[in-house]
């Protein structure tokens, strides 16, 4: 896969299937509930139904991807914990000891985790792009050969020491930031829990990579290329693999959510959205991911104070569109249940 | 039970252990994640810790009770649906065709509906109190004995034709509304879906009530049987009962949490609040839950736009409490996983 392929894929994105939305939505309004009382329940059923293109979505195989890369810029001093970290978690989801682990487990999920050249981390994206063109289309691939088309549901999550700062230099030269002084101040957060110092350094790495690459990361892919990680390039394509084969997306966290908004902006005009077959599951604790989901107009599901990445919080999620199906499925109608209905 | 005996159960919650939620707050911090990198799944387990009294809490009997009751203001015209429809939905919920039913079987909880009086509807508290003593009594009774001491979790929910005009009055009797010019305007919302002239009804009636029943009100069991219903006094025995049997309680929508709020307002003085125990599921869309959660001080689970009742917002959250479970007694710690820490 080159760039350019990756580009025209990126330029034609599948359309929902309007008519399975529809077809949810009737069937909704004949419950025996009041109209629309099953608040964001209803639009999740609709969600599936639209992106499944099932008029009854199922949620029999439901896969969590977390990808796991490593990341030049840790050179920076910009995460507490040595890049050593991103191997040693890796073994710990391997042994079923991190918190994706149970969560999948409590979601019905499936977990796959796929390490990419962690003993290859990116180049320092300070002083040169993270990644070559050959580098990112094979970390993107690995991504996009991940997902199979028999998923009912994709959560996609990530481990990488060091990602935030990239998570939030993309988001950045994607996204700008209104009248801030420094795109670094205004998207860097504090990621696993760096101090004042740290915080510090993260911004002036982001500004500096802003500076460096310039006009270059106009383009979408360039500035995931060039800012982003293998992990961050494998979810970009496995959120496009998705769409392809007709898999809805839960997008955990900040990073989860940064690496896959180049599709956003590459959507074409008068197509569904890039990334309209995605949903956030939750707002991550982590500065930046409010502001993220406010460009890509996107309302999380949970609000809970995660910031955990793993795919942690999508995984969170999942029970909530098990529950929307199963009302859409499960409940009578009012026929059905011989219930009066409201007054004209 | 008479209302004095109710009176002294309430003014004596039993007190939280505060050891066993120490015990999972050290446990938390030695797990493979950032510090407080869970959020509020970390306060969950601590939540659930103190109140079963257990340092490794458990879901393995969770129990949704649906109690349902007919309301003497319906006469005021202030809901679309007849009461009728009330004893309807209970057919449904034993048919197993409502919305409880299947969020109750992804919660892997057992659901029960108790009816109270279906057939004798409250009075219409703008002309006389709700409830006589002996009936209030019966009903809280009626929810007191329904929890059993072997549950784990306690989902509570309802059902009832008219009750939201009887949840915003109860509010209003409660917790007034600053310098609102109506209390009906500022508690009173849409419940199942009244047009404007039955919400201004709604208004009305709450606000006629206030005015009749006047400095009674400020008791608030008097406020609870005077304006509440059945369904409600059973809620608010439900709920006490749990503290004593150390079940932790999960509120569901408006009427739910308005029913239970009386033992907010009963707490003595330098004890944990009488609703300590009691944690709210979700924000539902309607009018004034957002408002009464201010008062309480109760920051909900999930804001997902419900605004169903029949325990679902409750139910619906348990995944979320499985989850947190799950990550506090499954997940490796730093040490036996290998993983370096942070940097000092």
């Amino acid at each position: 896969m080159t760039l350019s392929e990756i580009r025209a894929l990126c330029a034609a994105p599948l359309p929902g299937d309007e008519a399975a939305a529809q077809a949810v939505a009737a069937r909704q309004a004949s419950l025996t509930k009041p109209p629309g009382s099953l608040g964001r329940l209803e639009e999740l059923a609709a969600w599936l139904a639209r992106w499944q293109g099932r008029e009854m979505p199922r949620l029999e195989r439901v896969a969590v991807l977390v990808f796991a890369g490593n990341h030049g810029v840790v050179a920076r001093g910009v995460s507490p914990y040595p890049p050593a970290v991103t191997a040693q978690m890796v073994a710990n989801f391997a042994a079923g000891g991190a918190a994706i682990n149970q969560l999948s487990a409590v979601a019905g999920a499936t977990l796959r985790v796929l390490p990419l050249q962690l003993d290859r981390p990116t180049a320092d994206f300070t002083t040169a792009p993270a990644m070559t063109e050959a580098e990112f289309a094979a970390a993107f691939a690995a991504g996009h050969d991940a997902v199979l088309p028999d998923m009912d549901l994709l959560c996609l999550g990530e481990m990488g020491i060091g990602n935030t700062t990239a998570g939030a230099a993309l988001a950045a030269a994607l996204f700008g930031a209104d009248g801030a002084a420094s795109l670094g101040a205004f998207w860097a957060g504090r990621g696993t829990g760096v101090d004042d110092a740290g915080l510090r350094r993260k911004r002036a790495a982001i500004d500096a990579a802003i500076a460096l690459h310039g006009a270059a990361l106009g383009d979408p892919l360039e500035a995931a290329r060039r800012l982003g990680g293998h992990e961050m390039a494998a979810i970009l394509g496995a959120t496009l693999a998705a769409r392809r084969h007709r898999v809805p997306v839960l997008l955990d966290g900040f990073v989860c959510t940064a690496a896959a908004a180049p599709l956003f902006r590459l959507s074409p005009r008068g197509h569904d959205g890039g990334l309209d077959h995605a949903m956030v599951a939750h707002v991550s604790a982590e500065h930046g991911h409010r502001a993220l989901l406010g460009r890509l107009g996107m309302v999380p599901l949970l609000d809970l104070g995660l910031r955990l990445g793993e795919g942690s919080g999508a995984a969170l999620a999942v029970p909530l569109l098990r529950a929307a199906l199963a009302c859409h499925a499960g409940m009578a109608t009012f026929a059905q249940a011989g219930i009066s209905g409201a007054a004209e």
